[in-house]
């Protein structure tokens, strides 16, 4: 990926995040590809495919959810082209637990501009290493 | 993705699983792209940077676990110019147990030709939808 880029990937990955920690559905859908492209696994949930499947899974979470602080770490960008990965972990604040999900984001450029979250998988860490 | 590449890249989502099911350490080592770029999460695991830590994982797994056998369902390819990425599920038999890890795999084509793995990250299915 340029420096351009990489900027714009961390941009969108940081919009992902506020958006999830905002439990804001209008702007989760502003940074999500929300086409039948769109796949989503939530930690310990079957993958979700189509944006329809994953908005539903996203107003259910904000719905139901406790509200959630993230710490974003690790956070490496990777790319060729139009398309970029994003590793990183989750490192949440819910209350006086902690907990940290290992995640990957893929992104898409679109024609007209912005990077869009195409694909999302979040899974749990359950062990040190 | 073209027709072409979408075979050429289930063929090389292929090999990585029959190089596991195998525990071949050397196939392994032919299906992944062996640079600093490499970066692999196994369900439950901290994710690793990096071939020769992804590398070392696999050495551990395969030297220490009872032999896998995978039926991979929900296979699904998309891409654009030479990245791509599959999303499935593995489930996965172990003698009498089984589990499903839900996957993604980035692979990136290599300027020679093959696609290679350059990011896998299986997590763990705890709850039905």
């Amino acid at each position: 990926v340029t420096a351009g880029d990489e900027e714009a990937v961390r941009a969108a990955n940081a919009a992902f995040y506020a958006a999830f920690e905002a439990r804001d559905l209008a702007a989760m859908e502003r940074v999500w590809d929300t086409s039948d492209a769109a796949v989503c696994t939530h930690p310990g949930w079957a993958t979700l495919r189509g944006w329809a499947e994953v908005r539903e899974s996203w107003r259910v979470l904000f719905a139901n959810e406790q509200r959630l602080q993230f710490i974003i770490t690790n956070e490496h960008v990777a790319g060729h082209g139009p398309v970029a990965w994003v590793t990183c972990d989750e490192n949440l604040i819910d209350g006086a637990a902690t907990g940290t999900v290992s995640c990957v984001n893929v992104f898409v450029r679109d024609p007209s501009g912005p990077w869009r979250v195409v694909m999302h998988h979040g899974g749990p860490v359950l062990q040190s290493r």
